[in-house]
């Protein structure tokens, strides 16, 4: 359910409606939009009886949300989240570019290609210190040594940076380093480190899971929104399908659909579904034709020493490339980067 | 196998290597490109000793092709083929728009909405007249009348026109009167089928199959090509997944995929893989910037009252929305609308 | 719509009702059952006013039919139908065993293997003479001579065959041998065959397509079924999934589905999914045991040297062993074999 | 790498064996066999110079394990692992079939229920109290409370009981109470889960993911095992595909795969791909036909009422009917139950 407050409302009538919600054992999301604040109600096992709030002072209406997902469906909220990471901003004209490598390996291998990265425009830097690998033999990330590293890279280029969590522990230890945390695709329904994102108040980049639906997708943002944190952004980055000439299938429909029925941004991760770097550029510009807001592109100094990921890897001379045609094609589409 | 032969070599030359691969039982197919001609040959069924032909006249190398798709494959012919249909060219650098509704319905239909596409800028007009129906009671299409009405159509517009043929019967009646012939996802392993379209010599529109690999499509446009039928156009139409939110999921990955590994153009239909018009502009500017070679669009001048397809089909209104973003949008890459 | 008569009805009853329906624009389906006679009524485009219909002498009940399928529908005709080709029964409580190899490739593999299928008690023998093959250079069968063959070892074992067709030709020829025609999984939507097969009103095998939905494969039964053959037997084979560790993924979850929805026979073909022979034994055990109601198995006298299918034949001895398995736990399941 | 010793190794060359493989800065994995001891060697980047330990006393062989799973590899371990769960013992002749309600509800509902599977014939309780649900709104599970209550069932019953953990505090309050802890399917990739699970050395069901290759649950399984944990069950619990007609599509051809690549044994869960009862029985028949080793099976006192999973849930009465069946199919297989 979602109580919808006149503009003129005052802060007493809406504290007063939330304390309303409360007392009917119901949970109250106040989410307060440039025109006009909502409030979602969430905890109800049944229908609620909406007379009881259509009536309080300052309620203009009080909408029924009919599709699974409440707090991030555009019925609760019509105007985009803008998603501020640092300065950085998604979800709006612009569309940020982030980029690095799939692995932080050394200090060295970072401040090389974050200074490239930067003067080619890239706008954020990622890096992995805590990776989900399949094997339990491969390298696993450097740790807390690479937040340090990744730390030194934004005190350097002023870039703001993502990583990856994968657990209570190594979040705890993210949130005090990262701009923003990754929850990678294997973790999409590990729903109790989405609650303990949720709970950090940090920005999530929240990546699909390899078969996740549509509504699975949402309904995990919804999980960590639950916790009180909007600052989410989607990522699509492939699905699994019986074709095996790329490494997954990049799913482009999912972007006009998730933004008729969600508030949220929803960026691109075009290197995972390429899994070789040749197909990188057409992806790239597939995804940004079909409306992403952002894309994050894995880029790596040496690609063929590269830890993890090398084949999938831009070379640094490639991903200038990428920019220069995104400066050409993104002004076409009437956004800008 | 391939056998190269020089830029010099003369006729006879050309001849002479040809009557030498039929007297060893093997299967010729000359392939004259711009700059060389190559002769594909099959109906090995193991090895071929390679050393009686690489001393022929004329022959400069003998290429073991390692694919199994032999005659589509870029390493049997390196540069791009372009396919004519009526004076509109399709692998060059300018991007043919092909559309029109799902069937031809009426008379009045198809001169109304040509009308409308051609000042919009389409290059060529779609409709159906055999149609592959799920139910064997919908409507099945308007036979020999409809190539009429498209006929005439095209008569009117200057628009040359492609259409689907289904089996034996409806490609000798399609032959006549169409400039393209369309071969459905659903017959695209229907051998018969696609021997029978190689040996009409007419350009053809092979779409993919909803759960063709690359290995099948391609060898599907083999089977075309082996009855010495080189105009063939490509056609991504979405595959089947799990994913439920768009009726098919349009596979951008296979665009760049196609390029590399054969000389062939292909073309995406965006309208299948939407299922609903709100959704086809936007993989429509998607296929654009992977690399697609021109699109196949579903329009109706009343969609509500199509017989197939019309939640699918764009207004003519939206149409004319839709060319004049590309009128943007391809030239930022570097091609022609 | 289906109109059902009283058991007593007579037969002047039952044709005044046929010429009502095609009085009133409609096309009849007389589909005679154990207990009563049924009428299929199609070729509505709107809903129909039943009162005209259930008012007439003999008639007790007139239903709409809600889903998709008319006449494959259980709705439609409530008990299970029996197939009879050559005697040998579907449907019923025995399960038939075909088996043979992929290809017809000589008189004397097909008698060797045959002597042998029928010691172990295989009920029908397969073999290909129309084969749709990926490449347009593999072997596609020897067509007419190996339907001389096929006929021959009938004549030698007394053991019906089914054999594929592909297209109208094909078709031609294999009804005046085949006791059974096969439509294979390519061809499940080909519906120009699915008509044609339905003319010829011999008993059909179909096969689901790769990445067919139920609600497809029973429409192409459907299809067959309007042109008034009712001889129809399902068959699974394994769809396409992400998963590689098996040629495709045997979907047994569908033979519960189809008992339920339609009253046709479903067997199931456990070596393609397999992929190789050491899994056909498991899939066979797995398929009874879900309800199949009969198995389709591929057998070569010497796989190694199989033109197609090779690695997913089984050795005569081991079609001993699955029959030797199947003897005690068909009975277990209260089936015969 | 794996070092076989000869069967009359005495302790000290073992010993001996171990120490060198330290010494070269790889991680010994000792697994005792009934016949040997083997070694397994992790913890190397590249190819492993084999000759330092070929020649230690009591090396009969050293084999390099060419699949990327190692300790879970039947090279490794030629003979069934039998995992023991409270004197039920999986891999053996022996099927066990656990059942009971999909969450624990309250005290009353899992002593009637587990009283009749009792009488039925299962051989473990199952009963979620931490649920991985998708929406942040529903039935979450009652957590210790459950725990507690599946506790004094198992008082009452004799029967061990398995569930899931969910995180690491979780594991931490199931592993004082559980006989077997499930990691459940959305989790079959939360590596840092599935490394504190191994750490437990408690009997793990491990379900397999939504879409999981066979190699990456095979790689899940060698994270609990790397961690010294061999006492592992593995979980098909069906596949995300295209069909719709169920709710996930049962793969039954990895059953006979996994037997072939690995030692430890492999049940099913036929309730959750078949989404609704009527086709729990036949999707358990199939299983155990193709060779599962094992059932998990849903099974509730009152459906209708259930927190989660009812409609796929069992009646008591239908699983005595399963348990029938079994009784009389499973001999047939030359197993026991």
């Amino acid at each position: 359910m979602l109580v919808i407050m006149a503009q003129s409302a005052e802060k007493e009538s809406i504290e007063n409606v939330v304390q309303k919600i409360k007392e009917s054992g119901l949970i109250p999301h106040s989410i307060p939009g440039s025109m006009r604040t909502a409030i979602g109600v969430t905890g109800n096992t049944g229908a609620i009886n909406t007379d009881k709030f259509s009536e309080l002072p300052g309620v203009i209406r009080v909408i029924r949300v009919t599709a699974p997902y409440k707090l991030v469906s555009r019925e609760t909220k019509p105007e985009n989240t803008i998603v501020n990471v640092g300065g950085v901003k998604f979800g709006g004209k612009k569309l940020p570019i982030i980029a690095g490598p799939c692995s932080v390996e050394s200090r060295q291998q970072m401040m090389e290609v974050a200074e490239k990265l930067k003067r080619s425009g890239a706008a954020m830097i990622r890096g992995g210190v805590y990776k989900p690998r399949t094997s339990p033999y491969d390298f696993q990330g450097l740790g807390e040594e690479g937040l340090e590293i990744l730390s030194e890279v934004r005190e350097k280029t002023g870039l703001p940076f993502v990583t990856e969590s994968i657990d209570a522990e190594s979040l705890s230890l993210t949130v005090k380093y990262a701009d923003m945390i990754q929850i990678g695709a294997r973790n999409m329904q590990n729903y109790s480190l989405l609650r303990a994102a949720g709970k950090t108040g940090k920005p999530i980049l929240l990546k699909r899971g390899l078969s996740a639906t549509l509504d699975e997708f949402l309904m995990a943002a919804e999980y960590i929104m639950s916790e009180g944190n909007y600052n989410i952004v989607l990522c699509e980055r492939g699905i699994r399908t019986f074709a095996q000439h790329s490494r997954f299938t990049l799913d482009i429909s999912i972007i006009p659909t998730i933004k008729q029925l969600s508030h949220l941004p929803i960026i691109v991760d075009p290197s995972h579904p390429a899994g070789v770097r040749d197909k990188v550029i057409p992806l790239s510009l597939g995804a940004v034709g079909a409306g992403a807001d952002g894309l994050m592109v894995e880029v790596h100094p040496e690609p063929d020493k590269a830890l993890s990921d090398g084949p999938q890897s831009l070379y640094p001379k490639q991903f200038e490339q990428l920019m220069d045609k995104l400066s050409i094609i993104v002004p076409a589409l009437d956004r800008e980067i």
